[in-house]
């Protein structure tokens, strides 16, 4: 069977994790696997890590000496079934049928397996995975057995353990080099029927602890470093036993006591298994009428743009200390870290369709603040916050400044989350409450690093979004992110600025915004990606073989850095983001970029494909979009086992509604210019503008209907709906 | 007394080491120091290293994996002088008189304590310690005990020892982060005299000895990891006892078999003390009759300038498979690593003085040709070699690419200090045995990093010898002495390369020669550092507190790179090696760069002094000399403790020959442009030029003498000198 081939089997932990924004558990089967199979074992909790020193043969001033890493946590996945002497596993008997999913709609994932043991007693096993929205610490493992001929007993085990190893161990850049070493149990307990493992990460001495209990009664035995449950039960023909393991981790980042787990645990088995899974799918049925995207009459591929849409959930910290790592919280790849990734590709999709968890993912930027004006000063600034490329708790955690500490664009990309979230909501509070702190803070990060030369304002020794291109100076991408993020700064001033900011700073910024350089070649009709981009070589693609590529792991990054090559997009991603430049620029620009792109980024199909819908190419539009939706799903990087793309997940939402559908939010309102792929019978998708829930629907005709009076502009000509209407559009491929 | 306190102790261990260019013995004292005392103990074998694994946080394809260290050999220093119950130190009882010094003409370094024990028992002791350059395994301490009011028992015990501990502990990214084991006792021997170890690196598994032995007959006592040695002696007043250990060093890099010491240490014994001081002091006065620098009158100035001369022979590696390390052998300091300076700095000294040992030092290059072929295509080129920018044996050692790897000038620079060598001997042999096959296959990397843009051709993403910049495009530094190598390189292919090259190469090379890029700003009529660099802003030395030096120190890398900063020279170092630009803009030069200078390097004040010369700016010529002369003697950059600063010993000799002397060596001849600092009475100096030993004195009037009629070019014109000639010269300050 191949989906129980060990390569299908790793990237299947992937893509059936269970996770909750909180919570997230690897598909690992609860029954193990045989020794010798590769699994990467793993339960995570966002925002929870350890911290470590890192390492440099070459030191220099200012490079980050603690790094901080998720951790992976104390296991409760581990259920053994003993049949007659035989331990249920897929790997011995006969597996007569197997069935998994992830059931998008009730949010949980699901495992079925028809068992013939090694003696011949046959089984239909059911494992229901659920991580709750509702109660984010709650993990519920539910499971049904079923006996077709078997008459006897059955005893159950089951583990929660501290037996911890670390889930990473890889020289692949992308994934980590840094290690954690396992947790420190601190405690273990349990009564009659409440099992408690207390543990503390080795050097930031953090707690973490996990509570568990089942529906049925048992005995219950303490080791070392782990706990033993075991229940023995009758069952005959046909007969049906339900087996519910009820699961609480808290952590000391999230948690204020260690005792709040016991209280959690036994609310959720006050209301049992059957209310845990009907307040799950309420709340995902409330979700899915904000942002259900529907491709009519193509299940699989609606399928799969839901299933990004899920796992954006899924990823999205929203307590403030955690936000979204790269790879959910689906594996440790990349330790764990936030990135930019955040605000330019996964916020997008909770501003239009869930403004509140928006607005919660975009508040962590402000709880790092300090942290951020801290590592300012460190750089050698006097003035400012400089955000950390990547980081769990704020620090900042990169250890290759060129690929990193100097990707000074996060600074802007964070502040276009939040002008986004602004103008899409109206949202006064918020900026009165932070948000203008965090923009005006951040903004003055570019006085800081740039200056006036021959009358114009550069920014030197910068890396843009392109890291196949490294310490440049002015990159496009960058000079024309931090003019949005200086010109929005001025704009707000007045109303929310006079406590925090001063006029002569904001004169400054005006200055500096007014005469931003913005590196042009007249020759190509294109923004230059940085001053020298144009003059390096073009990367000889005819001479590079297929296996040579992603090219950062095959290349010194000096080869790389010396030639016209793209890892992802970089001077279109501005053209994308700030849609402030001629039709012709774009086209000239898709062209000319898009042949130089390796792609060798996540990151950057979706924005090709988004742009080819901008520039009226719909050929390459579908191809990039298919490229972005299967990448996880059909594994195209060939490293999903780390974890989802969760970037790419926000992307996928993103080909949909900004690419197809031409969303653009701007200071005028919102923009739509649909296309419908020729592909296509039509597709739908949703938005929450101000208070109003907006359906557009493109087939050859386009639909717009609202819940309450709204404005648009379509196609560049206003619109009013008051609750449904048909508008004329002229994108039809 | 002074000399005594820590902080001096330690400078002196590096000033006052003992090196003979294979074994370098820091100058502890051999009776050792008290608890709580900082002393670096060290013994280096040039070319001896360990291995280590290089750790990375992010590592990328191309990073160097395994590293080469330095390390602290087999320890033969101590010496414990018991008298009356007393152990003689300078730290109890009372020095009554202490002197110290290195002796340049008989080459070795002296200690002499008058001593009161705290018995008041009066000593001199005399120490004399040498290091053979006629058998460079030799390392003698010369011991003379008189007693003053003393009778009776003297014993005096001598220790080799295989504790050894890492001489280098500090987090200074200009000493080294990386640490290595100590050395495995694979062996320790002795019979009724002689006193072996044998040991191996931890790593590398490579073989070190230690061989020694007495003159005066005494008891030997082997343990785990050391041997002692007791002789017990009667001393009268009046009387002297005269102590001699005899010490061999061989080692698995250098040495066939294990068993040379053994032999050698014989030799050593059958010759004797004297005969082996003698021996030293002849070799010395050959060397000196061939290079020593004279400033009239100036003694203490002269012993100076002798000093780095001194400093220079003692550090240089001749046998093939060592060179010249960045702290030569008084130190630890940059892991042991040879990098350009060897070529640029110290070489000159030996190519006109001292030929023959040019010739050895220049082929180490060619000894590691293959790994630096190697390293050419781990990089990502299809030919040609990389040299590693710093190394022992071949590896790439360098973990921070943009200042390591990223310094492709280095290959040039190599280059020309062959073809420079070549220039001051016409030594053909040289050219065909091994010059030509290294200038071609360097030269061959500049067609795989350049390529034409705009009818130029381009340098991209390298770094200059300025480390204040870097990965920048068209760094003028390379671009012209690139030039000068692929110029040279089409020279020499008729009349070497038939065998080695070919003609489509030779083609190219002739053609990237021709169109080189050679960036030029018309207004400020100098060449641009590189493409961006007049485009950044101006570093703010107005407001940058003294204790903020070196920068390197104290701001993070972007932050230096993102503004005109120099650590040291870079355009205006192209100007002083190659000449090769008018004197205006050499004058402009120097004028726009010296200010951004922090010279922050120790390889830049001797630069900017020379060119001074050039651009007639005496006063500033001689506050450079002035600088570059004390730099270590007066430990002027706080770290002389780490080891002499050998680029700047080389600097201190070219400062007066290059620099006063204003010699260049061309195709057309040698070149002078004496000029006295007004400072001086006169100086003079020596060269070999081709066979003739020519020797230059500078007072009012120019003195020109040889042992064979040669022809010099002084101030553009050409000269004939058959013996003495008195010539006019311009140059008169």
């Amino acid at each position: 069977m191949k989906q129980l081939e060990n390569a299908a089997l790793l990237v299947n932990e992937s893509l059936f994790a269970t996770a909750n924004g909180y919570i997230g558990v690897r598909g690992n089967f609860e029954e193990g696997y045989p020794n010798g199979y590769d699994t990467k074992h793993g339960t995570y909790l966002n925002g929870f890590y350890d911290t470590h020193v890192i390492k440099y043969s070459e030191s220099a001033f200012g490079f980050p000496e603690i790094g901080e890493t998720i951790v992976n946590v104390l296991d409760g996945q581990k259920i053994l079934i003993h049949i007659d002497g035989d331990i249920f596993s897929v790997f011995e008997g006969q597996v007569l049928s197997f069935d998994r999913k992830l059931d998008l709609d009730k949010g949980y994932s699901y495992r079925k397996i028809h068992w013939k043991s090694p003696k011949g007693h046959e089984v239909v096993l059911e494992f229901s995975r659920m991580t709750s929205f509702v109660t984010r610490e709650l993990f519920v493992i539910d499971l049904e057995v079923e006996s077709l001929n078997y008459e006897g007993d059955i005893k159950i085990e089951s583990f929660i353990d501290g037996r911890i190893k670390k889930s990473q161990d890889t020289d692949d850049p992308r994934v980590a080099t840094e290690h954690i070493k396992p947790l420190v149990i601190k405690n273990i307990d349990h009564d009659h029927k409440h099992m408690t493992i207390k543990a503390q990460t080795e050097h930031s001495k953090s707690w973490v602890s996990l509570d568990c209990s089942h529906n049925l009664a048992g005995e219950i035995q303490a080791l070392n470093d782990y706990i033993r449950y075991q229940t023995n039960q009758q069952i005959s023909k046909g007969e049906t036993i339900r087996f519910s393991k009820f699961m609480i981790y808290t952590d000391g980042h999230k948690h204020d006591n260690q005792q709040v787990g016991s209280t959690l645990l036994q609310e959720a088995l006050d209301k049992g298994c059957d209310k845990l899974f009907a307040e799950q799918s309420a709340y995902l049925s409330d979700f899915w009428s904000r942002c259900a995207v529907d491709i009519m009459d193509e299940k699989d591929l609606t399928y799969a743009v839901r299933y990004s849409q899920y796992q954006l959930l899924a990823a999205a910290g929203i307590d403030g200390v955690s936000q979204v790592a790269a790879k959910g919280l689906t594996g440790a790849g990349y330790e764990g870290h936030y990135f930019w990734d955040t605000e330019i590709y996964v916020i997008p999709f909770f501003t239009l369709t869930n403004p509140e968890l928006a607005k919660s993912i975009l508040k962590y930027r402000y709880n790092i603040l300090e942290a951020s004006k801290e590592r300012s000063l460190q750089l050698g600034h006097t003035r400012g916050a400089k955000i950390p490329w990547r980081t769990i708790a704020g620090r900042e955690c990169s250890s290759y400044f060129p690929a990193g500490t100097a990707q000074y664009h996060i600074n802007a990309d964070v502040a276009f989350g939040y002008i986004q979230y602004y103008l899409m909501t109206e949202d006064k509070d918020m900026m009165k409450s932070f948000g203008f702190e965090l923009l005006y803070e951040t903004a003055l990060l570019w006085l800081e690093v740039g200056h006036f030369s021959n009358g114009e304002f550069c920014i030197d020794a910068v890396t843009g979004p392109d890291e196949y291109t490294a310490v440049v100076n002015n990159n496009y991408y960058t000079n024309s992110m931090a003019k949005y993020h200086l010109e929005w700064t001025v704009k707000l001033y007045e109303e929310f600025g006079q406590a925090i900011a001063d006029d002569k700073s904001i004169d400054e910024m005006k200055n500096a915004a007014n005469l931003m350089r913005l590196p042009y070649d007249a020759t190509l009709n294109i923004h230059m990606q940085d001053d020298d981009f144009l003059n390096k070589k073009v990367w000889d693609f005819d001479n590079t073989p297929k296996d040579k590529y992603p090219l950062l792991l095959n290349y010194h990054p000096l080869t790389i850095y010396r030639h016209q090559v793209l890892k992802q997009a970089d001077t279109v991603l501005s053209h994308f983001l700030l849609d402030n430049v001629s039709d012709e620029i774009m086209m000239d620009s898709y062209n000319y970029y898009e042949p130089l792109t390796t792609h060798d980024s996540s990151l950057s199909p979706c924005v090709y494909g988004m742009m080819a819908s901008r520039i009226n190419r719909p050929d390459r539009a579908y191809d990039f979009f298919k490229k972005t939706v299967y990448l996880d799903l059909e594994d195209l990087h060939s490293n999903t086992k780390d974890g989802i793309h969760i970037a790419n997940a926000g992307g996928t939402y993103m080909t949909i509604v900004y690419g197809f559908g031409g969303l653009r939010i701007k200071e005028d309102g919102i923009h739509l210019k649909p296309t419908k792929p020729h592909e296509w019978k039509g597709y739908s998708f949703s938005f929450v503008y101000k208070d109003a829930l907006v359906k557009v629907q493109v087939t050859d005709k386009l639909i717009i209907s609202t819940n309450q009076p709204i404005t648009l502009i379509v196609d560049n000509r206003t619109i009013h709906v008051n609750d449904q209407l048909e508008v004329e559009y002229n994108g039809k491929h």
